[in-house]
């Protein structure tokens, strides 16, 4: 018996269930790092990492960018067919969650009668498949931003009728999303924002996308939505500017407009690098608001300047990403789930399978390093001392809100000369160096 | 008798007073569009712009670079000889205000003693020529990012007493600026954040720096400061990434230690270019928080990924800045100073005058085509026109808070088929470049 | 009788043939820089501008992004309405010449006695339209990067087979640029670079390219065409590098190859920008090494780090490329044609008219200053006076190669003390500003 | 008896010999990959990398950056002793080279016959200490950036006396480079360039550079100069544009000017990204054109838009250029040489060491896993595959210059459908991590 979900047609033939071989296998079909049932700390892997495949890119996309036709022909047509491609794959990949847009998976339409039809059915269709297979729905979204109709926005388009049309998809998601039990639902501003200031009034625009998430929250919490809300910042493409530009932006955009409670942040590799942060930067400041939702694997392109959404396969960007996740416990009711594409030229069916493989032996190759290096503690207590001066004394006052400026001054005037103290930074890189490669 | 200040000696021998002598008008030491006493919408150009020059690039620095040394010589001894030179240069230019760090006027000093009594003495000093010249303090500020104590930050460092000492410069400098009539009071957080992750608790550093500022807000209310507090963003250099990203960053931060009653933001082009941002989108962001507080006006290489710190040059920057300063109702009690630096290689001292001349004719420039601009309108209505629909029926209904997702969808289901509505960029950029060039 | 040509249908029923009018006409649809007749130092501005419209972004681009499908709906079916409409448009606009891809105008097929038929019918078309109108095609090229086919590269392909596939176009648009009198040819190389290193032979891949334009190069002047090659060098996108990467890398490759005396370049400002450099830059390399051939007209944006394809709005970006321009006689046989494209949200018919307006009265407002600036000879005599020392003695010596490192050594031990030169930037950039806004 | 060099004072006294503890090793202190005697593929490591220490950035930079003021002290104080504390630390660390700008290492002055007759001193301290280690000098080269005479160029400096100055210093340290046996000899152009091109005749400039540069090479080679001449490409900082963009553009140069005989290039990791192409690129690019000389080790910061000369840590960045550097048969009489400094606020004197052990191990860690999958052959056999279809038929014609491109379209005219060929990226990617964590 097939260890392996399959349809009415295998839509894979040529590879089996994915299985883990260790670092020194030479089937490129097998996991090297990966080993779901591998315990760490106490943990699976399978269950520290919470890997998701994306509907979009693995399902829907061909390949095609500004300048080509698409390269990639997928054998399935319709929405059923396109769902036993999807679950055959997942599990034979053995990722234990996925996700998707309503229009990844359901067809669209200009009737929202026949939209909303379209999702009733393709909704039981997932759900089946999730119960033959234990695949589990990590979010899913409204695809708000494709349709010519968003041009200008969805919730901030400068023409309500736009806004209502986006509330429709909105709704039936979160419908979807509570039938098939998804553990988080997702937004993305790829149109919110503006292609110039000189027609835009941004603080109108703003208002409006603030109340529509607030509406979209109640209703889902009405028809009992449980988990977490997330905003996926990102700076700019498709649009010049988009407002959800990066954590901080966000976080305080959903604390201005008293969204926090509900919404929690999705954090992109690649959108990182595209607003001038690092991966991991994006994912402390969320962690240190309480508010690190999920995280879209991927990686860009260091000479390039727009969204390449690669599969991950740098090993230190994703260990510098776990360090932060296991510093937080873990990721919730969130996940890993890959935002990435094969390249146009990665044209084999099996291309898409050594993909994931590769970002599922990333970060199961970073999860072992950063575990080793929490349970360790030496970076960690090297970071305490540093700040040790608030520990105590005149310091522990500052901290505790008990002293003045003035105070402040007059405890420099008196102490004694000030030595210097090292940052040690290229010590910890040899030492960060030393756990990867040793 | 002289129309400039002058004191024991002149620094500027060649330069008398510089004056508007119109567009064709070949005296390179002239305005060519500044004039100050001209009426713009009632306003004079002098009150409407505000212009202040920074004691730092043009009285302290000298060329050089981290890959040479100084190109420029200043024959200005100590303290009271600088000053001479800069009011000497304020008042021949005609920029009706100045801003400085305590030690670009000041001696600096490792005893504190020594460091207050010189800046006691510095303030009296320039008082007088505040005095003889009626040239305002638009603002000061604590230098303490350049001392290498300052190397791991100063209200971030891990080590309180290096905080502690932080302290002594933002209270001395607080005691000056009410002695001066300073009308804001700055902090640029140079060292404030990281130079690596993997050292570094950005959480305990941040509420460090929140602890900082909330402290310095209050001695300077209790010593009698009526003024803002202005923070100036800037994402990285020289440390690599500094907390004060952008005005998006700084205004949730302000918000999240309520301090955003008693802060405002200092904006800088240059630093907004290098936050992936532009110019006006900063201006616009503070605007619409109501917490734009002063500008940093100058300009980066659009091919250099550093400070440049150039004069303003580019009208149409200097133009999209002032349509946002005109509409909210001008710069309040904040200023245009020129944080910017001539270029190494511009080594005569006429040249600085002839980079204030640039920077100062560009803005003029710019505020009298932005003010027809405006008082034209057809931008505006335009813009008003993209969001009629929010202004009658279920649109305002929305914008009230009145209806749910639910009716946005019932809204929709039964609207008429949704017409295209173009942006008309290309249009507008025309329109824009026909009030500058016609 | 119309002013201008009409097919069986007219595709832009609601626009005449737009005329200059003036700075002072509020006729958004009306020239208010480019007079075509008005003569510029002894030239028509026609002649010294040669505009002409791109058929791809023009006629073929429907504003889809990698996010969203396309928002604008051609009316145009087949091949002869789709000229139709492109010549109305022309004729309309007054731009002189046209320029296009293989399939931009012809449709492609699979087969290649299908794709020739195609062609030939496709370019009498063209031609009796030319006959019709006047207007001449300033290049043609073959879309080699788009089809599935070239997304490991064209004549750069690993697959001899797909290098071949890639002549047969090549072949075909020569022959069709031969029969419509087209002045230049043109090689855009999309597809001629990597996605990774760890794959590609970049030697042999290169060396191929060099043979490939040598046999398109042999075969064009057999045929008759008299006109220049012309190389578009662009550095990334879609293929993450591209070899054609700038002026420099290209010069420098058809140096090596032999190609020099056959191939120009045609400098896209938007492809320099992505290279790091200014369009101005890329300008001046090539009319340094006598092979400036042409000039795609558009400009990116300044926050974002791909090809933005806008049409050109700045005046001084237009300025600068004009200096260069008009300071080495002109653009020969080349011309300046827009590589440009309306937003995506900018979806009336109209838009396509105001952006080409803005595009053309950008360039005849620069070419205006351009000429005053060139006229007047001030920064010239600037110029050429920080050179001087080398027009005479020692200095000049050195430049007729008669001096050895010691003759140099001797002369700067006897020398007097160096003064100091400024470079007197900002001065300039005032005087600049003096000749755009005076 | 001390196995490292001591001069009259011990400047490093914490700290022995480093030494080779292996992977496990829990001493700072020690290497945990670089095994200076192991062999590799029949060659020492220690033949194999040929590192240099710089004398610039590890005993005369003090961390100083544009906004503060150093923050290392170094305790020696004149030639002599700077000269011991070098050698001490390159006998402790064991790197078999070193490199040096004249004014690193000896003093400078403003009068000619002063600063060569310190360099002829400084000459003989050197070689004494050379002597005393056996350490050689990999290069020198002449700072003439850093002087103020020097701000608007030195070769392409517009007068004539400076590019005069300029050459003096040349000669001396071509002088030196003879006596001390040095095995290249390198240019750095920091202030070839322009700051705006208004002001600058490009191609006069770039006509000087070459002249200049061919009578250092007839120097040098008149005096028995018989290594390598280096270029060090740079696209900008300190000076906006710099003319060494890349090696591209570097090589093009050296041809037009008949210098490529005796011209190679030295390249920069950072220099590389800062010109929008990976450090392998360049390498690769030299390699192919027979030209690469000679490597700086460093990186840059990911997020930052300059020269951050941090020491190499990424041993993926190393190992794919390892890979190139093997292919091409090793480094010849080049090295690599860490043009790299601590961090402003790494300032105990042992971080010194730890940045030097820190880059010798990322290469050593770096040429190991090189040199298994070179030796493996696995990746070779996949690229040579991708092109076989040049080595026989119409395809090895087509190399051999056998076919027109009428050959070509009737070859794919009469060819078989042509199938799609995954580039299999993904894959290959997954490969190299397993090479480099299994």
């Amino acid at each position: 018996m097939a260890d392996y979900y399959r349809g009415n047609k295998e839509y894979f033939p040529g590879v089996g269930k994915i299985k883990f071989e260790g670092k020194d296998s030479d089937n490129d079909l097998a996991f090297k790092f990966y080993d779901e049932n591998k315990i760490i700390s106490g943990k699976t892997m399978k269950k520290h990492l919470r890997f998701a495949t994306a509907y979009w890119h693995s399902f829907c996309a061909d390949g095609s960018d500004p300048f080509g036709n698409g390269t990639i022909r997928h054998p399935w047509k319709n929405t059923e067919e396109k769902a036993d491609a999807a679950f055959e794959f997942f599990s034979k990949l053995g990722t234990p969650y996925y996700c998707f847009h309503d229009i990844d998976a359901s067809e669209d339409a200009d009737s929202i009668a026949e939209y909303e039809d379209n999702y009733k059915k393709t909704t039981e269709i997932l759900l089946e498949r999730q119960n033959a297979t234990g695949v589990k729905l990590l979010w899913n979204t409204a695809n708000v931003f494709s349709h010519p109709r968003y041009m200008n926005g969805a919730s901030t388009n400068p023409d309500f009728r736009i806004l209502a049309r986006a509330a429709t998809q909105v709704k039936a998601s979160l419908d979807a999303n509570v039938i098939l039990g998804g553990e988080n639902y997702v937004f993305w501003g790829g149109r919110e924002g503006y292609s110039t200031l000189l027609n835009t009034n941004m603080k109108k625009e703003l208002n409006h996308m603030a109340q529509f998430l607030a509406l979209a929250r109640d209703y889902g919490r009405k028809i009992g939505f449980k988990g977490s809300f997330l905003i996926e910042p990102k700076p700019m493409e498709p649009t010049k500017h988009q407002y959800d530009v990066d954590s901080a932006t966000v976080i305080g955009f959903l604390k201005e407009h008293g969204l926090d409670k509900d919404f929690k942040l999705n954090i992109e590799a690649n959108h990182a690098t595209l607003a001038g942060h690092s991966f991991d930067h994006e994912l402390r400041v969320c962690a240190d608001a309480g508010m690190l939702g999920s995280v879209d694997a991927n990686r860009g392109d260091p000479q390039n300047g727009w969204d390449t959404d690669q599969f991950p396969t740098d090993v230190y960007d994703a260990l510098k990403a776990m360090m932060v996740i296991l510093d937080v416990g873990g990721l919730g009711t969130g996940g890993l789930n890959f935002d990435a594409k094969v390249r146009r030229n990665s044209t084999d069916s099996d291309d898409l399978f050594y993909a994931h493989i590769g970002g599922m032996d990333t970060f199961a190759c970073a999860l072992e390093i950063a575990d080793k290096i929490i349970r360790d503690g030496k970076l960690k207590t090297r970071m305490d001392k540093r700040y040790e001066s608030f520990t105590f004394g005149k310091g522990l006052e500052f901290e505790q809100g008990k002293m003045t400026l003035e105070n402040l001054r007059d405890y420099a005037l008196h102490d004694s000369p000030i030595s210097q103290v090292s940052g040690k930074q290229e010590l910890i890189e040899n030492i960060m160096n030393q756990y990867m490669f040793a």
